[in-house]
């Protein structure tokens, strides 16, 4: 990311949201939270918000139908303090016919120390393939893109 | 653990109380929280406990003095599941002239999934050394046993 | 673990082999290998194991057959040093009517720095079960019990 | 990464080579290799490459002086498979006034199933500094490049 967009440091434009809480096993020996564990963080958000926008659990019982990641770029802003906990903005920036991307931000005290990408493809058991109809109805919904306005 | 002792498996009896959110880079291919992630979570909250107790930030100024984990023991009791949130509780069981054995349980919407023994060893640069009488005041307060009674 | 077990803290010993690399990931803030990357060092390990004895492919895909980790302790004798390989050794300890236990080492440089032992339960549908004849004589094996003589 | 740059894919053209053992706990609940255990892959890579070519070890006595992950991203090419083992290579890709950015390409059985790059920042105690002119030589040196020709 060579510049960060506008809109994207602040918590409050994320439509979905997600709780932290920090681990000794996140520190690095710097003391501070290790940009893996900020990995794990975006990872269980992403997740979560697409096991609630798609019927994921419904997917998992159909022969290869799953959301694979394709890309994930972090820009790491600031350093991450343990003991302590964290939150985890999701919003969907873009929908494309087999693809979204999941935009992100990682908050501590309101204060923006991450920010991230996810590009992720719909695909069953033949490779990638187009969203269906009610599952493109459900992704593209203005209520999940960044609330900037 | 060949018996499970009583009084281990009730929250309310540990003094000290973590909540722990699992993630989804806890969940084993089985879909239950893996075993692994489970001794993080002990880890997390025995660390947090002795920070409390003893002045660790202190201690980690002190040139090699420190606190070690000996030993570590985990029962397994009930699967843990994602998502969703757990609480570990920590109490005191024994103080030795230079140890300290802390139990602690995991619950997931009050039932125990998991047990927790971990002997730690206060040491400096030489090796393995007494607590001072401050530490031992600390630690071997009544306040921190399991509150059976 | 009050006493170390003769026999235990030789490599040679074990007839089960494993390499392990050591990750940045696994060094905690005192620049050790942490107790928690060792924990993981001891699952791959026994799974390992396990898969190679038994037909845990097979088992797999029957409904609910599987093995279940009931307990799981481990000393720690040494800190372990990053960068650098350990080497894991492990032997069948003891086989029950529906467990058996696996004895571990991690070895660095060849010296032992840390021992575990796993009690594993044989699970089908409905709960714990009986070994089968034809699992209890692969995991019977004198074959695969610590070699000391 | 909108298109995959030529000479990326192939492992010989990367000057800096590092092995991976693949662990149970990088496996998915869909049994591959989780793309938070390839970051962690990246990870290690990066660090050991960077404590190579410049005097880490050194680095860290100093007060505050540092290298920083400022940006790190990872395409997704092909799924990884466990048990097994993995190989990483990596390459300076360019060298700014304060910057330096690796390239990392993840190989299972030579076939490339990830992509990495990595932006890190020198910095000291005040913050973002150049590099030194002894950095600069050490880290600019053609034969860490990419090896296309």
């Amino acid at each position: 990311m060579t510049r960060i967009p506008a809109g994207r440091v602040l918590r409050s434009h994320y439509p979905y949201q997600q709780k932290v809480i920090a681990r000794y096993a996140d520190v690095d020996p710097l003391w501070h939270i290790n940009n893996v564990a900020m990995a794990q963080y975006f990872e269980d958000t992403r997740i979560s918000m697409l096991r609630m926008l798609l019927d994921m659990e419904r997917m998992a019982t159909l022969d290869g139908d799953r959301v694979l990641l394709a890309h994930q770029s972090i820009d790491y802003l600031r350093e991450g303090k343990y003991p302590g906990s964290l939150d985890v903005g999701a919003a969907v920036l873009k929908v494309g016919n087999s693809s979204v991307t999941i935009g992100m931000g990682l908050f501590q005290d309101e204060a923006c120390i991450a920010l991230s990408e996810a590009v992720l493809v719909r695909a069953n058991a033949a490779g990638p393939c187009s969203w269906s109809l009610d599952e493109r109805t459900l992704i593209d919904d203005p209520v999940w893109r960044l609330q900037t306005a």
